[in-house]
């Protein structure tokens, strides 16, 4: 591609995953459209449809966009902090419920088995990896047992956030937080003796 | 009402129950529809209408006559053994994805404020309150620790289900469920000296 088309390209998909992210926050994913999409992107319907099959599939790759921990996990020297900031982040993701992209495609995902895919393969199984990188850095540091199993370590850590959207009791506040996160380090950490 | 108009209404109700169940069962509840409820129980619409506003509301009352563990909690005497009972009933409700009525509800919940209130409050409440009052019975015992966290007791067990559920990661097979447990009674246990 020619340089300015090449840049034309990336400020239109910028333009694009902006106005998916307002209009979201402002009418939430269920009436999210892509014909809005387009008209607050100044685009065609026809420039997202070449890049995307779905509002679903925007909204994934916002989200990626968005979510910074994929790559490298947090690492203050604290386990605890680390984890502090991974959880903290996702629970901003989930807020506000009425509004919040990740929990519509969620909502979407769990009855359209294609989208499920993606938002599993491409959004969730790298932050998963990412995770369990930190928590085998600590388990080698000798601050997790050797047999904490590092997939219960995953689901006891971000399962409470999942539980608590899904019944809409409110997400962990700080002081919660604080609490789960003290709770599974028990579970996870040899008995001091 | 007289005898016999009372006796046909129960057997309508549960005609419409029995359909909704079988209906999610065959399509999934996304294709669930009132029309298709009336005809598999051999009612009106307004039969239906009369006593449910919405097919959500349906199967909100499904799950409820469906999930046994309401008002009482199993009690083995054996904590581990009670919490497995409990959580595989879940697993059972979460369990096809494709299928599971209890998935339908909770997607379309999150795109609806009412019927999220009704799945909190008339579901998910009480049986907060039935897990709660096992766990004390526990801590009474001196099972688990006097300063556990019931809350997070709560969501560190089940918050792994609806984890797995929404990032379609597969519900845990015997031997994990297994490995959850103690891994959370061990967040909630004294430490042995």
């Amino acid at each position: 591609m020619a340089p300015n088309a090449a840049r034309r390209s990336e400020s239109s998909r910028k333009a694009i995953l902006a106005a998916t992210a307002e209009l979201c926050g402002e009418n939430g994913y269920a009436r999210l459209t892509i014909e809005a999409i387009a008209a607050r992107a100044g685009v065609s319907k026809k420039t997202i449809y070449r890049w995307w099959p779905s509002k679903g599939a925007v909204v994934l790759e916002l989200l990626d966009q968005t979510a910074t921990i994929a790559i490298e996990p947090p690492d203050s020297g604290d386990l605890a902090t680390d984890l502090r900031t991974l959880l903290t982040e996702v629970i901003g993701m989930l807020t506000p419920p009425e509004t919040s992209p990740g929990i519509g495609l969620i909502a979407e995902a769990l009855h359209d088995p294609d989208l499920a895919r993606e938002l599993r393969e491409r959004l969730i199984r790298p932050r998963i990896a990412t995770f369990k990188q930190r928590l085998r850095r600590a388990q080698d540091a000798g601050q997790l047992s050797p047999d904490a199993d590092l997939d219960v370590a995953l689901d006891l850590l971000y399962g409470p956030l999942y539980h608590r959207m899904v019944f809409h009791l409110g997400m962990p506040d700080p002081s919660y937080l604080d609490s789960l996160i003290a709770h599974t380090l028990r579970a996870l950490t040899p008995p001091r003796h």
